[in-house]
C-alpha cells in the first residue's frame, strides 16, 4: 500500500513525538511492506512565527490532498498573548478538514492503574471511547461576538450534523459491546433535546446496542465514580472537550492517549491527546506512546490496516510490559528512559 | 432574632432531609434564643401533581417575602416524560429570586478521605468553594429554540452580570486562602473572553488575592489530579454545574455537600447538592447532613448568625467523629443509622 502523510509537528514536544512515530511507522513499513510518503508542513505557533498565520494556506491545501494529517501539538505561553493564536490554526483545520468526529479510546493500561489519581478498584477495567462532535457547536455557531456591553456566544447544531456523528458512535458500539452513552443537558438546553430526539431515533437502527441518556452533570461525576461502566460515550462539541479531558487524566498516563477527528471521506487527523509541553520540550522527556498510538489509530481508520494497527499497539504493550517507562510513568520501578530509548524499544518489537 | 423561613420539601427524599433539618434548626432557636418561623410551600414535582405547574405563584410569593428558602430536592423519573418538569420550577425560582451566586463548598471529611474514589494522598487537604453564576448565560439567554431543521441556544452575558458574581468571588476568597481560580474558554468563547477581562479588572482591586485563569478542560483534569491546589473556583452557570458536580464526587460523600444560592439583597436558596434519590425514598437511608450543613450555610450567609453556624458545623463533625453513618458512607466500621438517628445525633451535640 501507498499512502500520502503531512505532518504537522507544530510546537513544544509536537516534534520530538512526531519524529518518534515516524520511527515507528518506518518500521510498520518495512515489516508489512509499505510505502508512507511522509512531508512536514509547518502549523501552530511555529507557522505563526514563520508566516504570520497558524494554518497557512499551502500547509492546509497539503494536508486536504493527502491520505491522513499526523499532528504533534499546538500552542504555548510565547503565543498566548498575541492576537493570533496557535488554537485557531487547529480549529480552522478541524473545519476545513471537516473532522467531525472526534474519538478518543481511554484506558487504563494493564500494569499501570496506580498511575491513576483513581483508587485502583475503581479504573479496573475501565476502557471505553470518546466520540465527541468537532467541528460544529458553540465553537463555531454565530453570532459569536461583543454585543454591547456583553458578549454573546452560539451553540446550535443541524439534524444533519447531530445525525452523522451519532451514527458514527453507533458503528462503533457495534464493533465493541453495545453499548451507548450519550451525554447531554435536555433538562435545559434545547439543541439536547434534539440531540436525545436523535439519538432515540438512531438507536432503533440498533436493537442490540443499549442506549442511555445521561446529563452532562452527571456524566461528569460517574467519569470518576464508576468510569468502567461506559463503553462508546457520544457527545456534543464542548461537553466532549471537558468530559473526555476529564476522562483522560482518570487513567494517570495522558501522555499515553492518542486521538483521531474523522471526516466522511477526506483525510483523517490524527494526533496525541497532550498539549505541547513546552516546559519539557527538548529534554528527551516527552512520552512518544500517545502519538505513536495515534498512528496506530491511523493505520486502522484511515488505512483499514487492521493488522499493521495491532502490530503498533502490540509492541507498545510490550514495551510497557517489559517495565519501560518515560519519566511521567515512572515511579520508581522499571527503566527510566528517554523519548529516545522509549523509540528505540517499541520499534525493535516490531 | 426572628426570621421567616420558607421551606420547600420537594420530591423523593426532600421531604424527608427538610425534617431532619428543621429538628436541628429548633436546636439552634432553643440554644441561641432565636424564633425560626418557618413554612411549608409545594414545590417541584409534588407541585405539579397538585397544582400542574412546578413553582405555584402562593410559593413563588412566599419565598419572596421570606427571610431565606430552603430546599430539599426536586425530580424523579415520574415527571420525566411530562412536558413540564420538576427542574423548570427550579430555574424560575433561582431566577425569581435573583439568586445569581451559587456557593458550593468542598472539602473532604477528616476521617472520611477513604470514602473518596481518588487515593487519599490526592484529596488530602483538599477544601475549596465553588461560586458558580446561577441566573444568567446558556440556561437563560434568547434565542433558546427549534430553528428550522435544527436548534439553537446562546449563551450571553452582560458585563453587570460577570462583575457582580466575580466580586462575590473575591469577597470570598479574601476571607479564606487568597486565592481565585477563574475557570473559562476564553480560546474559543466570547463571552469567556469578556469574563476574563472582568477578571483581571477586578484582581487590580484586591492585591492579595492570587489569581489564576484555567481552561474549562484544563479545570476538569485538575479537579481530580490535585483538588487540593484550589481555593475559590469562579465561573459561569453551565461550567459551574459541569465541574462543581465533578468535584463533590471527589469528596466521596455526595449526601453531605451543602448550597447557597445568593442574591445581592431578597432571600437566599439553601439546598443539598444531592438529588432526589426516589429509589431510597421513604426508606431512611438518606443521609440528611447536606441538608443540615445548608442550614448552617442560611445561617452564616442570610442571617450573619456566624457563631450558631459554627455550632451546626461542629455538632455534624462530632456526629462524624463519634462514629455515626448513614448507609451511602457507611463501609464497615462505625455505627449504621438511620436517617432520623443521625438526626438526633447531631441534635443532641447542638
Ligand atoms: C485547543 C482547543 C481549542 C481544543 C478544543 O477545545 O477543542 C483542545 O482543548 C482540544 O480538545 O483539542
Ligand atoms: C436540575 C438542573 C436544571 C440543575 C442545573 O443544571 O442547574 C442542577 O443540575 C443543579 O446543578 O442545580
Amino acid at each position: 500500500m501507498k499512502k500520502k502523510i503531512a505532518v504537522l509537528p507544530g510546537d513544544g514536544i509536537g516534534p520530538e513525538v512526531v519524529k518518534s512515530a515516524l520511527q515507528v511507522l518506518d518500521g510498520v513499513a518495512t515489516r508489512f511492506g509499505h510505502q508512507f510518503e511522509t512531508t512536514e508542513k509547518v502549523f501552530g505557533g511555529a507557522a505563526i512565527d514563520q508566516e504570520g498565520t497558524p494554518l497557512p494556506d499551502d500547509t492546509l491545501e497539503f494536508c486536504q490532498g493527502s491520505d491522513a494529517v499526523l499532528l504533534g501539538a499546538v500552542g504555548g505561553p510565547k503565543w498566548d498573548k498575541g492576537n493570533v493564536r496557535p488554537e485557531q490554526g487547529l480549529l480552522a483545520l478541524r473545519k476545513a478538514l471537516n473532522v467531525f468526529a472526534n474519538v478518543r479510546p481511554v484506558q487504563v493500561f494493564p500494569g499501570l492503574e496506580h498511575l491513576s489519581p483513581l483508587k485502583s478498584s475503581r479504573v479496573k477495567g475501565a476502557d471505553f471511547v470518546f466520540v465527541r462532535e468537532l467541528t460544529g457547536g458553540i465553537y463555531f455557531s454565530e453570532p459569536k461576538t461583543r454585543n454591547g456591553d456583553g458578549a454573546v456566544d452560539t451553540l446550535s447544531y443541524t439534524r444533519e450534523e447531530i445525525t452523522r456523528i451519532v451514527e458514527k458512535a453507533y458503528e462503533l458500539a457495534a464493533a465493541r459491546r453495545n453499548k451507548i452513552t450519550s451525554v447531554d443537558k435536555a433538562n435545559v438546553l434545547e439543541t439536547s433535546k434534539l440531540w436525545r430526539e436523535i439519538v432515540e431515533e438512531t438507536a432503533k437502527k440498533y436493537p442490540n446496542v443499549e442506549t442511555e441518556h445521561v446529563l452532562v452533570d452527571y456524566a461528569a461525576m460517574r467519569m470518576i465514580s464508576n468510569p468502567a461502566s461506559f463503553d462508546v460515550i457520544v457527545t456534543e462539541n464542548m461537553f466532549g472537550d471537558i468530559l473526555s479531558d476529564e476522562a483522560s487524566v482518570i487513567s494517570g498516563s495522558l501522555g499515553m492517549m492518542p486521538s483521531a477527528s474523522l471526516s466522511e471521506s477526506g483525510p483523517g487527523l490524527y494526533e496525541p491527546i497532550h498539549g505541547s509541553a513546552p516546559d519539557i520540550a527538548g529534554t528527551g522527556k516527552a512520552n512518544p506512546i500517545g502519538m505513536i498510538l495515534s498512528i496506530g489509530m491511523m493505520l486502522r481508520h484511515s488505512f483499514g490496516l487492521e493488522k499493521e494497527a495491532a502490530a503498533v499497539e502490540l509492541a507498545v504493550f510490550e514495551t510497557l510490559q517489559a517495565g519501560y517507562r518515560t519519566q511521567d510513568i515512572y515511579d520508581g520501578t522499571g527503566t527510566l528512559v528517554t523519548t529516545k530509548e522509549m523509540v528505540n524499544q517499541i520499534h525493535f518489537r516490531m
